[in-house]
């Protein structure tokens, strides 16, 4: 039987791999490979899937970002699907994650898998829940087996990580319950999960089977990125007891996946004010003995819909710079609809703004120089150089071309002859 | 001779104005009068002016927003700066600055005072230096005679508030030169005057007649905003000795300010990365003596042209967590031209984020209440004051009309039928 990329690092192998993500890295292999042997990084490599692109994610690495996809009941069209990954790829994520629950969703699956090179992830619940109801019937009578099937075929079909919220337990939803919130559970799959736990007063599969989880997982080397079901859905919500009870389980989580061989990750919120950001990064760290952290913005304030894409650049800078990992893209149509193509390119821009922001404070290796080669083009006023060295060339010339038309090399575009740069020459270069 | 607003409050005296900020930032007019009496909060009013939307900005305040309006030599159009100016006060600015330096610098700074409602600030130096050019001489011809008399008419103008490069001095031009830079001076302002003092040899005019500024503030209580011209121009430049150099003379000058009765702030960078925000503003705190700090940005990387309003959204939450009370706007043509008025917007809305984010965690009243009310309008989704409520309406109901046509109110417009806000209805209310 194959070993999974965390058994291979602690048989003290350099999978290939992990010999390709330590060259983009720059960091040597042997540190790559003890910190997925410490279970720091993970390397989500379904070998069903075998992306080109595959990513290190987790400690002393440059931050990742994540682009959801996926269709829904009410925009399902293949093609469009096809256009979000392309556009997401493009733009530079690292991963994407297929939620539909719309159309025919074994063959979106395969479609997306097929076609991307990046690790692709997904949350096999929806699909068991979707199913159900299709059949007619609710998601309370969803059989604990039916949902195994689902991870299973997942896993077969070569998904590189999958969500799974094993940490909402009837203890947490007794805290829930106990305490109240605003916005109640507001991830899907806990919103299922909570519904057949409440109905049928049962235990949470995912994880009284857990050991049955980490079988399929192990098997297939599928990343488990646990799910936190009850992150908060708005800012009043952040850092309750049942969010933080669910956390602890997953901690022990963490611990079980990896004595089992497992890869492993967290995930986190959501929404939370900016200056609870840290302690939720430091105590999932603390808690879950440094998994990486993926993080869904975090989002600092509800009131901006439109511009959820930005609101999540500045809750994912702040969760990076505090040691989250991973950050899942919000798009400028969260809240609000289904992301266009065009939505989720922007959606990953800010995104990797965020955690490049970061990697220059984390000292990845090329991150700060990026900076410093753009800063000497904008000295010289070479604009050629300046549009080529953007994180979106395609955005800068826009704006270039619109707001600074018949623009010469070497020509200020905003102060003209009152130029700062051509009247204060650089002292010593530095 | 009639007080400024800093000797009214150690004289005891609640100022209309006062009474005015006191009563929309739901504080008690004595401690917003023990504020200002203290130079923590400054309100920049000029009679001559007299904003019918005074602020106030500092220390148990909401985070201001300031949006930077002004012709250049290549787009010179007066009808575009009131295009502008409506636009930055539409989409909620609560100061803006004449940084003119195309056309007829006078009447552009009149009429842009005329039309405001808000406080406008303006930095002299530019149409000192500007004049002196427009003669067919040098820079380093302008007299410092000259510069006061333009300096003076800004103040007669009705200037709220007027940047001041004081703190560069020779000292710091040597730190400076000793040190080097990838980017040497970028503040224009600051660049006039290192030319200027290089050529000459000379002291900044700026410094060494410091007590003749102040005469001219006090007479017309302008709120002075002393310049920072060394700031970085580029991540690879923060935090250096000539900028801390600066920093210090500041203090010193905001010193000498608020003993004449003069209302001062402080000025700050500009580019740096994310990590070094708080030391920055924990410096100006302590150097200043808690003056209200009014930061550029910051942007915490250079290599995003087209997204520098969201690469200081990032910066400028990060600041005001930090301490920092008066964010400048950045706009999407930052770095690539002059701003459209729809820039102006998008630059105005993405620094309001980033100020709200804050407010939330300052305790700021009705701050958190906002995103409780979103939330609520959220969960019941009640689309029509999820819009209502939006940061901006305009946007909101673009993006939810074209990703969600047909929408119906109750309706999922992400997850249709598997909404999770359908599902778990939420607990108990909290």
């Amino acid at each position: 039987m194959k070993m999974t990329q965390l058994e291979a690092a602690r048989d003290g192998i350099v999978t290939p791999e992990a010999m390709t993500i330590a060259e983009r890295e720059r960091i040597a292999e042997e540190q790559l490979r003890e910190s997925v042997a410490r279970g720091r990084v993970v390397i989500p490599f379904n070998p069903n899937h075998s992306p080109s692109r595959p990513v290190g994610i987790g400690e002393g690495l440059s931050i990742k970002v994540n682009a959801n996809l996926g269709t829904s009941p009410e925009v399902c069209d293949l093609e469009l699907e096809i256009e979000k990954l392309e556009a997401a790829i493009e733009a530079g994520a690292d991963t994407v994650m297929d939620l539909s629950t719309g159309g025919d969703l074994e063959k979106v699956r395969r479609e997306v898998l097929s076609r991307s090179a990046v690790p692709v992830g997904t949350v096999p619940i929806y699909q068991a829940g979707v199913e159900v109801v299709r059949r007619g019937q609710s998601i309370v009578d969803m059989e604990a087996e039916f949902l195994f099937d689902v991870i299973e075929s997942h896993a077969e079909d070569g998904a590189d990580f999958i969500t799974v919220h094993c940490g909402m337990t009837r203890k947490a939803l007794e805290r829930l319950e106990e305490q109240g919130r605003v916005m109640g559970v507001v991830s899907r799959g806990g919103a299922f999960l909570s519904c057949w736990m409440r109905a049928r007063g049962e235990e949470n599969p995912l994880y009284e089977q857990f050991p049955r989880l980490l079988e399929i997982a192990r098997k297939h080397d599928v990343t488990l990125s646990l799910g936190d079901a009850l992150r908060p859905g708005c800012v009043a919500d952040a850092t309750d007891r049942a969010q933080l009870e669910e956390l602890l389980t997953l901690g022990e989580l963490v611990q079980a996946a990896r004595e089992s061989g497992v890869q492993v990750m967290v995930e986190g919120p959501g929404h939370m004010p900016l200056n609870q950001i840290a302690a939720n990064v430091q105590i999932e760290k603390s808690a879950c003995d440094g998994a990486p952290f993926y993080v869904l913005g975090p989002l600092v304030t509800d009131v901006a819909p439109g511009y959820d894409h930005l609101v999540s650049a500045i809750g994912g800078a702040v969760a990076g710079l505090a040691g989250a990992d991973f950050l899942c893209y919000v798009t400028p149509a969260e809240h609000l609809g289904l992301p266009s193509a065009a939505d989720v390119r922007e959606g990953v821009i800010a995104a990797r703004i965020a955690g490049h922001a970061v990697d220059i404070c984390r000292g990845v290796p090329g991150a700060a120089e990026w900076d410093r080669r753009m800063s000497v083009a904008r000295k010289r006023l070479d604009w050629a150089k300046q549009i080529e060295m953007s994180i979106s060339p395609q955005r800068a010339s826009e704006v270039l071309a619109s707001r600074s038309p018949g623009l010469e090399e070497g020509g200020c575009t905003m102060c003209g002859e009152f130029c700062a740069y051509r009247m204060a020459p650089a002292s010593k270069a530095r």
